[in-house]
């Protein structure tokens, strides 16, 4: 755990979050500034600023991840599609240097603009609850 | 390879691209409508449409190239930063449906729209043989 690091700390449960999956390396939870509904990020619970200095093995799990929790989010919050985007550096609009994979649903006629909306603690605790709630049905 | 499917063919070398990189089961090339200088794209030779489609050991794989293809690029244009964008679905701005991961370098004090700019092929012609004959100095 990296000291002053944000998300280090909501990894280590000192800072809470809109938890929306969690394994023993692995962690996602909703982003507070969110581009649209069920705005996510995915982060490891280990420190690694960005995506050349996190090991292969590490990305291997997190796209994975990604991939799953995509999947969890999209399916219980009903979007059309999404984008995977993870930034490096502050040219790049990296604010937190924690390496973090955004997933952000899409909603067929909805633009997003990629800089942050507002948050509101409410709204980001009912749709956790609906997507932590939703059940798949296969 | 699948029919109608512009990667396919790209992976083929049926349609000429701006290579960066390639190897035995991916490619990454220059994107003909780029958000900014060397904006590249990296995809598996198989097709698969989007991240669901994906098999993880694919996506482990493409990950890693993306992290490679990154510093290359980065390195030889001397950028300050890159985005890693990948879309599923219209939705999400998805035109082609064979999984493609964008490595969007980015300059201190630019802005990027993530909609594409205007395609000059003697520019990007240029911006590949900066990239390909730059010599790393470890």
């Amino acid at each position: 755990m990296k000291n002053n690091c944000v998300f280090c700390a909501i990894a280590a449960g000192e800072i809470p979050s809109f938890k929306i999956y969690e394994d023993d390396k692995f962690l996602a939870y909703l982003d507070i500034n969110p581009f649209s509904k069920g705005h996510t990020l995915v982060i490891p619970k280990e420190h690694y600023p960005c995506l050349a200095e996190t090991p292969d093995d590490v990305l291997a799990q997190q796209i994975a991840t990604v991939k799953k929790v995509a999947a969890k989010v999209c399916g219980a919050l009903k979007a059309d599609g999404f984008n995977v985007l993870q930034n490096n550096g502050e040219a790049a609009g990296q604010t937190v240097k924690h390496i973090h994979f955004h997933i952000v649903p899409r909603y067929a006629g909805e633009k997003v603009s990629f800089e942050g909306g507002k948050a509101d603690m409410d709204e980001l605790a009912a749709i956790a609850k609906t997507i932590n709630e939703h059940q798949t049905h296969q």
